[in-house]
């Protein structure tokens, strides 16, 4: 842990001497910004920062972290606060840089397939926006995320299975560097083999290497034909197999998500849908009008062999939106299960042949807990989520959330996958790293992040233990 | 440029001493040998390294690192000599670490689709070996490289524009650092947002922040419906037009590859086909059995409305090889248009939309060369060659490629295109990295290499100027 991080009041006078002079009412240290600023959608107790500010441009963030290097102010840079893992505290202070006004769509160039927009814009936003280029974003974590956020967590969602994830969605970033300097990643050319991968080493750095102000995104056609269905099963173990033996046919399905029946209760309750309360795959399908039918035939097969049942299409498109809807509601939906509760989501990933093992046993073993529990899953990518809604101020609740989260990442790393499919690591993961990854990649990870942010003020705290 | 890298006469009598006694016959300074480590497949004169070593593991790559850090003598991956940009050039001598030898076939999990390797297998070893298991790999640059090779060059190929490049195929990486030890990049899960991306910081990076010696790659599903077929058209733009209108409509087309007519008539003489020598298309459609069709028709329709005859299906299997094969030694059938002369290759990829312009218009200033030239490209990924015959050892044909190489760099940087789509910047590209990456993303990549390579020995004098 880096000591004497956290500012002094001196410099946090200074501070708010030359961000009040170039931001005026955009920087300001009222309590109820700071505490606003301290609010993620997970159960962690996040630190408020410091102080808040809102830039407006890619320059004003640059001279907003030369103003922070200057006074020495851990920075933490701020989207839609729906971030999973404590990404937003202020362990050491400092000052929340809030990008959710910089929410310009700059340029869409349906030509090239690709947009490119400002930190603050949402995937809504933008998807709303190009509705009529006959394209779409794919990628669709739940909330209100905005592409900065999700371009810094790594972020994926349910058509990651298909369309990749930030990643892979991401052709070029603008980043404010922890010198002040305003990096552009990448060209904007749909592949490159010119130097190292600076676009991939910006998505998922947490903000602990640079600010993401701008994205280049890849944008993808609207398929011609869609084809959605929902399909229940005896239990959960039938339901991720049917999945497993999805991919491994090689069907290359845009949407494979797993509900357990609680999850399918929560459901239907908070969207009123009344789909039965069972283990329950929701499928999507693109392609062309009779290639959707074909592959839906060979997820039918499969999912009859495994016991699946009422199978039910879901072709209007207002009936498809209201389904994935209720997937994308999930959160919000479990939540509403044990009001003033909190979520805390477990976000293992494992190879294909160990999913339907770890989630059949680690589901039982949740459903033993003290608490109400859910699971649902990307499966087709095998990451799934086993969603604990504790009592945040319960310490027996969250020992007991932690124990089972410890056993399922234990066994998740032993079977080669990883603790977090899509959520990162921020504060909650991050005594894993070392476990996961080995000294010799913490070690090269802290040598980047040193040879990066000397200061060590980019988002201290997270990602890497004891920065 | 590094002053004092070259290793002294001392430097290297250590060095053989020690890796004699540590690899026997697998060490050797023979002139033949260091002669054959200074081909590659380019126009470029590389450099032949001092010394020359077979390691047989990944332990034995990190002890011939360990006494070249002790001895400061520069080191040069080789896989099996199929680059393009004079990567593998000893430019400050040094010893090649040869790992042909390293091509073990570790492990093939079908039901993760995924398989550990050495870094010496190359695709078709790889493809041959998981022929029976329903599976491929889909990278498929020309030329028998390895796999280990391919990631060091971020490569890719005829697939890419569905499966994506070696950035999107490779799980995990085991690397040699330049301290010696051995670093496993990530787990085998399909997706994480666990730290900093270090398997895509290593793909690309050329030798230059480690050595790979172990791949994690995914595998696909052989589609079970594959369509390939050949069109002609009446010019080079109306093929590329069609090609850039098929990504633009959002057809999810596996191969979508551009011949002009001279590489036309350079095929047809080296691989005994009788194709019209005209601007080509060669296609392929990967799916169900009715959605390729689909797919295809709205192909074709796009080509006809572009003026596109003569729609060929290649279908059966062998046929289809066939098509396929004569495409991957386009490298060796333009060589056989003028014997004795090398191929200068570009690498330009740009944003779609600018696609046509750029291609029929270089095309065009091309042909006015005073050698022999083609045209061949990845258009759906905005990605062409044009191919210089050139006489390598003509100043004035190496001064006209350069000229005409780079107006097409120029124009590529203004349309927001990269130098290089898929060959790397070795040394032909060396001299372009700051105008397409500006200083701010420079000075960032020497700081990521001099924190990882402190003493500089990794590849010098590739990918970064002034290294």
């Amino acid at each position: 842990m880096k000591s004497g991080i956290r500012p002094t009041s001196e410099q946090l006078s200074r501070l708010e001497a030359q961000l009040g002079q170039l931001l005026g009412a955009r920087f300001t240290r009222s309590m109820a910004e700071r505490d606003l600023h301290a609010q993620d959608e997970s159960w962690h107790k996040c630190a408020p920062p410091d102080a808040v500010c809102y830039p407006a441009s890619t320059d004003e963030v640059s001279q907003v972290v030369r103003v922070c290097i200057e006074n020495r102010i851990p920075i933490i840079p701020f989207g839609a606060g729906t971030s999973l893992e404590g990404h937003i505290s202020a362990v050491y202070g400092g000052i929340s840089i809030d990008l959710s006004r910089m929410n310009r769509i700059l340029e869409v160039r349906a030509q090239d397939l690709d947009a490119s927009i400002e930190a603050g814009v949402t995937r809504q936003q933008l998807n709303s926006h190009i509705r009529d280029t006959g394209l779409f974003f794919p990628v669709d974590p739940g909330g209100e995320s905005t592409l900065g956020g999700m371009a810094a967590t790594r972020a994926s969602g349910t058509n990651a299975v298909r369309y990749g994830t930030m990643r892979e969605n991401v052709l070029s970033l603008k980043v404010v560097l922890p010198n002040g300097k305003i990096l552009t990643t990448s060209t904007r050319a749909r592949k490159s083999a010119a130097g190292y991968d600076l676009t991939r080493l910006m998505i998922g750095s947490e903000g602990t290497l640079g600010i993401i102000t701008e994205l280049t995104v890849r944008l993808h056609g609207i398929p011609g034909a869609i084809a959605s269905a929902v399909c229940s099963f005896p239990n959960l173990r039938s339901a991720v197999s049917t999945a497993a033996e999805t991919i491994q046919a090689g069907v290359s399905i845009a949407r494979i998500e797993l509900l357990d029946d609680q999850s399918m209760k929560a459901v239907n309750r908070y969207s009123k849908l009344n789909y039965p309360e069972k283990s329950t795959l929701f499928l999507e399908f693109h392609g062309t009008t009779a290639g959707v039918l074909e592959q839906a035939d060979i997820v039918r097969e499969l999912a009859e062999a495994n016991g699946g049942t009422q199978w039910q299409w879901a072709n209007d498109p207002e009936q498809r939106n209201r389904l994935w809807k209720a997937r994308h509601d999930m959160h919000y939906a479990a939540l509403s299960m044990r009001p003033g509760s909190k979520v805390w989501g477990t976000d293992a990933c494992v190879p294909l042949s160990a999913l339907t093992d770890i989630v059949t046993e680690m589901r039982e073993e949740a459903s033993a807990a003290s608490f109400f529990t859910t699971c649902v899953g990307h499966v087709g990518d095998g990451n799934f989520h086993l969603g604990f809604l504790i009592d945040p101020s319960s310490k027996s609740e969250i020992e007991e959330a932690e124990r089972l989260n410890s056993r399922l990442i234990e066994r998740t790393l032993a079977l080669g996958g990883t603790s977090t499919g899509e959520h990162g690591i921020g504060l909650g993961k991050i005594k894993w790293m070392e476990k996961e990854h080995g000294d010799v990649a913490i070690e090269l990870m802290r040598q980047i992040k040193t040879a990066i942010d000397p200061l060590g003020l980019f988002n201290p705290g997270k990602l890497l233990p004891n920065t």
